[in-house]
């Protein structure tokens, strides 16, 4: 019988990497939720909303040549025996909804998804096994066309965020100008894809570990400062050095012109060192001829974010630029906050990108065979909330807490419901006390609850049909204040009886006045 | 080789039971969910975002007495061996997340959450497996002041969605009247939880079978009009009757008092018959404490909405109220829609409960051992969704699609890019046509758009300095025009020239003139 008296109780916890969102966090993610989906909608995008759930094959979430899904995914299977997982990305469904729906949708199709993704993956430091993504992608169209307008977007939604120009970069590359390096030292062929792995790894840590840094890990390997060794990608002198070469050829360009020691003729200092720099490289590596048509795929796009009005602060061709994915199949770019960003304890950070995106024109093709371009961009939401917190570009000001109503007299609760629901008539946030407590701790209450004000009628103001309004903002002050005049001044004004009949706008006037 | 060539493509489908939201119904579905979270916050809730996995055992999902989960849940093992599930709905999360956050939260606690649920059923005609609810849930107060409000949130919300007064009822009861009923018949015990399961099951179709198929399925058991058998409760006779002279009760007060030929002194007709009824009720069955003290609190919520202003019209006592949810411990409501719904061929259709929700005092007991007395409604967000479409309550015009601007010279699009843009700016939704295609086939698209202009500039536009405005609302009426003036005209409208620094205003011109 003892086990009847005491029953196992489940502790009341969250699996890790998972986490609940209180109402301020919510409420800025909604609000920033509402701006960049006006962005998209002025760019012409439809919204979308597909399940959580999908077969795991349509996903692509197999492991190579096994049954069983990959780890990263949340898999189950269904009464059918089927595979199921939830989602790990907007784009994977995106293409299974293309290549489901493909004869009735508007070609281009361009949609935009905003909803949670998951991955089963271990948790750190900002990475979550749920997180919000915001995408938007054009399907259809082959054009550059597409993917420079991806990028206005970036820029145009980064700045309906508050973020101002010179503050943000969107940063483009394509992913065949690395695969057209890689092909000039002969890692071109299918066995040699870790090598190539490894390589566009050494090469996306150029900002962080500097152009030595990344000699290293193209060769044997590195010793961080705390002594961890990473293997190299294991490169041969003549090789590593190619690859030193175009990151410099990069780098030095940049600083050369930013010293304003190296300026071709007829360019403006500050303006489109990347036409420069497109152009040195064109000369430098023209026996790749991958690399030579991507280079001039990103100069049509240079022209057209240009002539459209974005200029190198906005936009800009940046050839470290690594996406990991291994869908993308051409150019491919990603926005980041260029003020530095310090989190709680004052340590810098790096944010890392707040916009990434890019073409993969294979993704529908898995499904029918068919080739059907596409391009698109996904802003991680959590990770840009956090940015915009940081740099002070979220409204701070929780929303304002209800009017509580307070009950001095449980016998009369229906009166204090009405007065509730009379605010409430005049769109007034208001709330009945429905706890049990007394006076003391109902006031309590309505100051956790961020009240700008609460009602009170006791048995006194019954009797003279008033009600007594407190204002709980202007209430908090009078203990600050030293002039003796000033102060009966201000605590009539924070406390003070009106008729019954005239609480509603009593209360409105309160909360103007907070307001001016 | 040829497995190479040939490699296995996955079909593009998704799982049964789950769908898509294409673009009319995600933006309606936005509006629904914008102004119901309006009355929440006006009624003082705050929002609270929970995760869409849980650990099995904090959700009450095991099977009893089995280190299994339930069935009807998506469930999958993290990899610590530890059973994890999909949310079934937002309860239960909720009930885990009070339990771990107690001592911080405000008490009482009001918080709403809308979101996804999963439920691992055989879905069928209006049964997904994913859904959205919208719930609003008061933690603490035991008052059934606390109940009382939620049921006046249910009348205001469906208002604010544009039901009218008359065309919805709150319909309250109090789970603990039913177990009254159940203690005098005999079914009080815990081993008679199946039959009693079974009776209130019978209960809860007097809407549709009436008293005697009720009878029929309280006792022996009911064939229906197909000859399909419905196993019965096994009540005997006397049993049996109790139950349908408790359920006559309710219909006979309200059938005489509908009739007018029944009235309580000090009554008026068509107002609160249903305190006359709690009155009846009270003195047919005052042998069971139970049910006499459940009386006692409906007839104090009765009071409370009255007081506050809603009548028998909007929220009333409804003794065949049967939620099925073990959980509920007291008063249990739902809200229906009482116009006549047809589905699209035209036949009347049962649309259920649109709101439902009750009392659930042992939830965060479950974590605790602390009994936290609680109360909750659930918005049923695509059902009502149906409904209000059904009833013509929804905005049906979609959102109106963007300007396109043509391309008619592919060597021109960085000034047709730059175009659209120029509208953007101007707030107006506006894309560049990013295909491949001819003139007839980019007006085609723009017609799927549902766009409300195009902007077109060849080579003698260009020439000229000019741009042609087409309008494609006043261009679609042009055929149906008999008088050759008014065509003349009306054609002249719908298409024009404009110089190119007009554009914006144009454009901004048709589309005043579409909406006037």
């Amino acid at each position: 019988m003892s086990d009847r008296d005491e029953p196992v109780r489940p502790e009341a916890r969250l699996p890790k990497g998972l986490f609940d969102t209180p109402a301020n966090e919510l409420r800025a993610t909604a609000d920033m939720l509402a701006k960049i989906r006006n962005v998209f909608e002025c760019y012409g995008f439809e919204p979308l909303d597909t399940p959580a759930i999908e077969y795991t094959d349509a996903l692509g979430k197999f492991l190579p040549d096994q049954d069983r899904p990959n780890e990263g995914v949340f898999s189950f299977k269904d009464d059918d025996e089927q595979w199921l997982s939830l989602r790990y990305d907007l784009t994977a469904p995106l293409a299974r909804y293309v290549a489901e729906n493909y004869q009735s949708l508007p070609k281009p199709f361009r949609r935009y998804q905003v909803g949670p993704v998951w991955r089963n993956e271990k948790p750190g430091p900002g990475r979550f096994r749920q997180f919000t993504q915001f995408d938007a992608d054009t399907v259809g169209p082959s054009s550059v066309a597409a993917d420079a307008e991806l990028c206005m977007l970036a820029a145009d939604t980064l700045e309906a965020l508050g973020v101002p120009r010179g503050q943000y970069v969107v940063k483009v590359n394509d992913r065949r100008i690395l695969d057209g390096l890689l092909e000039t030292i002969g890692l071109g062929n299918e066995m040699d894809a870790a090598k190539r792995l490894a390589v566009l790894r050494a090469v996306d840590k150029l900002d962080r570990l500097g152009i030595d840094g990344v000699t290293a890990l193209l060769g044997k390997g590195r010793k961080d400062e705390s002594g961890d060794f990473t293997k190299g990608a294991g490169l041969d002198a003549s090789q590593a050095l190619r690859v030193t070469c175009f990151l410099s050829v990069a780098a030095e360009t940049f600083s050369r012109i930013s010293a304003g020691n190296y300026l071709p003729q007829g360019f403006n200092a500050g303006d489109d060192e990347d036409f420069y720099l497109i152009d040195e490289m064109l000369s430098s590596f023209h026996e790749s001829p991958t690399m030579t048509s991507a280079l001039e795929q990103i100069e049509s796009m240079r022209k057209l974010v240009r002539a459209t009005g974005y200029g190198m602060d906005r936009i800009r061709f940046d050839p470290s630029v690594v996406r990991g994915l291994e869908y993308y199949t051409g150019p491919v770019f990603e926005a980041e906050l260029t003020t530095p960003i310090k989190d709680e304890r004052g340590q810098s950070i790096r944010l890392g990108s707040v916009v990434s995106g890019g073409r993969y024109d294979g993704l529908v093709e898995r499904f029918t065979g068919v080739k059907v371009p596409a391009t698109g961009l996904s802003i991680g939401v959590s990770r840009l909330l956090y940015g915009l917190k940081t740099l002070g570009k979220l409204p701070v000001e929780s929303v304002q807490g209800p009017v509580v109503v307070l009950v001095l007299d449980r016998d009369r609760i229906a009166d204090y419901q009405k007065m509730a629901q009379d605010l409430r008539n005049a769109n007034i946030r208001a709330e009945l006390y429905l706890g049990e407590s007394g006076m003391k701790a109902q006031m309590k209450y309505a100051d956790k609850r961020g009240s700008p004000c609460v009602v009170i009628q006791g048995g006194d103001e019954k009797a003279k049909g008033e009600v007594q309004i407190k204002d709980l903002i202007l209430g908090a002050t009078l203990t600050s204040i030293k002039d003796r005049d000033d102060y009966l001044k201000k605590q009539a004004e924070a406390q003070f009886a009106v008729p019954e009949a005239d609480m509603v706008k009593a209360v409105r006037d309160v909360l103007a006045r907070q307001r001016a």
